[in-house]
C-alpha cells in the first residue's frame, strides 16, 4: 500500500513521502542555515518542528550542516527517515500542529555541507569511448580504463549550489596555434551525479573493500562539472584539468538518500574483461536515474533538451569507486563528494557535454532557431532527473545556472 | 645589530630569534591543541603565555589551530611577529616569568591548520624537463609549460605532520606488460616546498592579479610528495595523478613566515619567453632556501644524503602562482596549501626524486653499502631546509618519515 502524506502533491511532483531529500536552507526573516526535508511543493523545517525527533537524533537536526547526519551511520540515516516519514503521514496529522513548513520557492539553499574533498570519476563507458575517439581515433578506449575507475581530485572550494551564475572563466588556450588570452569561446557542461560519502570512516591506510562501501554512501545530488574546453586542451598534458574545471561546479540543493533510490536499483553494466578481485562485488549497485539537460535561450526564452540519458550507463558502480579510491589507504572524510563523470549512453541524444555532442565543435546541436556549439553569455543550462515508480516520482529537482559574461581582464 | 634572544642556541639552530615559526602542538599532560613558537631547541606556548599579545591579538592565540591567524592579514602576521620577538629579546626577560616553555623533543606537534584545497604544481624547470625527458625523450618540454605554472589538485584529507609513517600502498600498475595489483615496488619521494595561503581572500569569480598575491601568502613548510611510480604511469592517461600520490603527504610542523624570509630574496628564475600578462610581476619574490633529503637504511642505521638543491631553481614564482590559479575566478581560502611541484636542480645530486636520479629506475644511486633505485621498508626519508644569514639560519627543521610495510591484501 503506497504511504500516504498530509501535504498534498502531484504524482509528478519530485518529492513525494518516499523520496525525502534533505537540505540547508535559510528564510528571508531567518537567516540561520537549518536543515529540511522536501516534501512536495513545501520545506519541512527540521530545527523548529518539534516532536519529529526523540533525543539523541534530534540534535543532530539542530545543526546548521548535513555533516552531523552524515558523520552518524546507516541506522541513524535510517531511523531518522522512519521517523520524518511517520511525522509527514496522513495518520499522523495531529502531529503537525508543531510543524514548520516553508514554500521550496521563498527560501534561499545553501551548500548541505562543507565539502572536504572533491573526487571526479570518468565511469562512463560511451563518454570515456567518445571523449577517447576525439583525442586518438584508432585507440578510443586507453589500455587502464576497463581496469579501474580513473579518477581525478577536483576543486572542493568552488563547488556551489544551482542557482549561482556561471560566470564565463579567462584563461590561455591555443586558438590558430597562437597561445591566447580570454574568455573561454568552448564553455560546456557536464551531467553527472555525485553522492556525498559519510558514516564512520576508514583511517590512513585502511582500504574499504566493495562489501563495505555501501555503509558510506549518504546520498545524491546532481552535478553540473562546467568545463572551459579550450583551456582543458592547452593546460592538461600532464598532469590533468584543473583551471578548465575548478572555476565553479554546480549540484542540486536536494540529497536524495540511498533508501529513498533502493527500488530503482537495476543490474550493474556488465564489465567484460573482469576486474581484479579488489573491486568485484555481488550485489546489484546500479540505478535507473532518467536524467536531462536542457539549455534556455536568453533571446528567445525558448527551452531546448539536448540530452536525455540514464544514471544506469556507468561502467563503474559507486562500492567501485570507493574500494578503488581506497585501496592504496586513502582517507575519506564525511562530506566528501564523489562525482561519477558525465554520464553519456550510446545514442546521439545521450552525449551528456557539448564537446562529445558536436564532435570537438565540428558539428551543431540544430536547435531551430539556434545552432547550438558551445553555450553563449545569458544561456541557462538546467540538470534534472527521476527515478519513476508506481504512481510516484523520485526526483532530484533541478540544477540550473545562468551564464554571465567574462570579467574584462583585457 | 643582531636581535639577541633570552633563550639560547647555537649559530646552527634552525630557529633563532629572527625565524619564530608557527606549529600546533600538545603535551603529554595537556593534549589541548595550541599555538607555539619554536625558539632554539624551546616552544613558547602562545596560548599560556601570558603579556605576549594585547587584546584583540590574544585571541588569535587561544585557538587550536593557526586557522584565524591564517585569515587575518599581513598587518596582523606583521604585528603578531614584532610582539613575540620583544617578549623573546634579552631585553624583555622579566616578562618572561609568565611564559611556558617546552622542549621540542617532548611535544607532540599537530597539523597546524583543517586544510581545505591542496594544490600541487610542477614549477620547477629541472624537473619537468627530467620528467619529460623519460616520456618523450626527443621533445622533454611540453608545449604548454612555459606559458603557464601547470599544477593539479592534491588530496587534503591525507596530508600529515612529519613523523608519521609512510604505509607502502598496494595498488595497480603494469609489470612486464601485465595488470599486476600488490603493494608498489616504485616507492618515490619528491623533496617539495609548499605555502599557505592566508589573508581576506578572494569571492568566486574574482582573479588575484600579482601585485595582490603576496598578501596571501602567509608562511612555508617542507612537503614531501610521496609518490607510487608504477601506479602513477600505468592510471595517469589521461586525467593525471590520483592514487599514485594520496596515500600519504607530509609536511615538516613549523611554518616560517614570509616576514623571516625576506632577506633571502634572490633573483627569480629567468623567464624566456616573457611570459602572458597576468604572470608579469616587477618584484623578485624567489628565495635563496638550501634543500637537503637523505635516507636513513634500516639495517646498516646509516644515513646518506640523496640530494643537495635549493628553492631557487623553481622557475614559476608563488604569485604567478596564485595569479595563474585564480585568473579563472578560482576562490581560495585562508589555510589552502599550494605546493611547488619536486625542486630539482640542473645537476645530478639536484634530482629531487628518485625517478629522476635513477632515469626512471634504471640506474642506482650508488650508497656504498646500499644501490637505491626505489625505497624499501623500513628506509627513513627526511627532508630539511635553511636559509643561511649572517652568524645565523632561518631553518625549516626537518620533515621525516619512516617506511612501513604494505597490508597484506592477497
Amino acid at each position: 500500500m503506497p504511504m500516504k502524506s498530509y501535504i498534498p502533491y502531484s504524482s509528478e511532483s519530485h518529492f513525494p513521502i518516499e523520496n525525502l531529500p534533505y537540505g540547508v536552507f535559510s528564510t528571508v526573516d531567518d537567516s540561520t542555515h537549518r536543515i529540511g526535508v522536501a516534501i512536495g511543493d513545501k520545506i519541512l523545517d527540521l530545527k523548529y518542528s518539534k516532536n519529529v525527533f526523540d533525543h539523541p537524533l534530534c540534535e543532530v537536526f539542530q545543526q546548521p550542516s548535513l555533516q552531523s547526519l552524515m558523520a552518524s551511520n546507516k541506522n541513524t540515516w535510517s531511523q531518522a527517515r522512519k521517523s520524518i516519514q511517520s511525522y509527514l503521514s496522513i495518520e499522523n496529522h495531529r502531529n503537525l500542529e508543531n510543524a514548520v513548513f516553508w514554500d521550496q520557492n521563498e527560501v534561499k539553499m545553501h551548500l548541505p555541507t562543507a565539502i572536504g574533498d572533491f573526487t571526479d570519476f570518468f565511469s562512463s563507458y560511451y563518454h570515456a569511448y567518445n571523449c577517447g575517439s576525439l583525442m586518438t581515433p584508432n585507440k578510443p578506449l586507453a589500455d587502464n580504463w576497463k581496469n579501474m575507475p580513473i579518477a581525478y581530485h577536483g576543486r572542493a572550494s568552488s563547488i556551489r549550489i544551482s542557482g549561482t551564475p556561471v560566470v564565463r572563466p579567462n584563461g590561455q588556450y591555443l586558438k590558430d596555434g597562437q597561445v591566447t588570452f580570454g574568455p573561454t569561446e568552448m564553455l560546456d557542461y557536464e551531467l553527472e551525479m555525485a553522492f556525498f560519502v559519510g558514516g564512520s570512516l576508514n583511517s590512513l591506510s585502511e582500504p574499504i573493500p566493495t562489501n563495505k562501501a555501501s555503509d558510506h554512501i549518504f546520498g545524491m545530488v546532481l552535478l553540473n562539472d562546467w568545463s572551459a574546453r579550450d583551456t582543458q586542451k592547452w593546460e592538461s598534458y600532464f598532469l590533468g584539468p584543473f583551471l578548465s574545471k575548478n572555476f565553479i561546479t554546480t549540484i542540486s540543493p536536494w540529497i536524495v538518500t540511498m533508501e529513498a533510490l533502493e527500488e530503482f536499483k537495476t543490474d550493474n553494466f556488465k564489465q567484460d574483461p573482469t576486474p581484479l578481485k579488489y573491486l568485484l562485488h555481488d550485489i546489484k549497485y546500479n540505478f535507473d536515474i532518467n536524467l536531462n539537460a536542457s539549455v534556455r535561450d536568453q533571446k528567445s526564452q525558448q527551452i531546448h533538451s539536448i540530452c536525455n540519458t540514464n544514471y544506469k550507463y556507468l561502467y563503474w558502480t559507486p562500492l567501485q569507486q570507493i574500494a578503488h579510491h581506497t585501496i592504496n589507504g586513502c582517507n575519506l572524510q564525511p562530506g566528501d563528494l564523489f562525482s561519477s563523470g558525465t554520464i553519456s549512453g550510446p545514442e546521439e541524444e545521450q552525449c551528456a557535454c557539448l564537446i562529445e555532442r558536436t564532435r570537438g565543435g565540428k558539428i551543431f546541436v540544430d536547435l531551430g532557431e539556434r545552432k547550438l556549439k558551445f553555450f553563449e553569455d545569458g544561456d541557462e543550462v538546467t540538470l534534472s532527473g527521476f527515478c519513476q515508480g508506481n504512481g510516484y516520482r523520485i526526483g532530484f529537482g533541478n540544477c540550473s545556472s545562468q551564464i554571465l559574461p567574462a570579467n574584462n581582464l583585457a
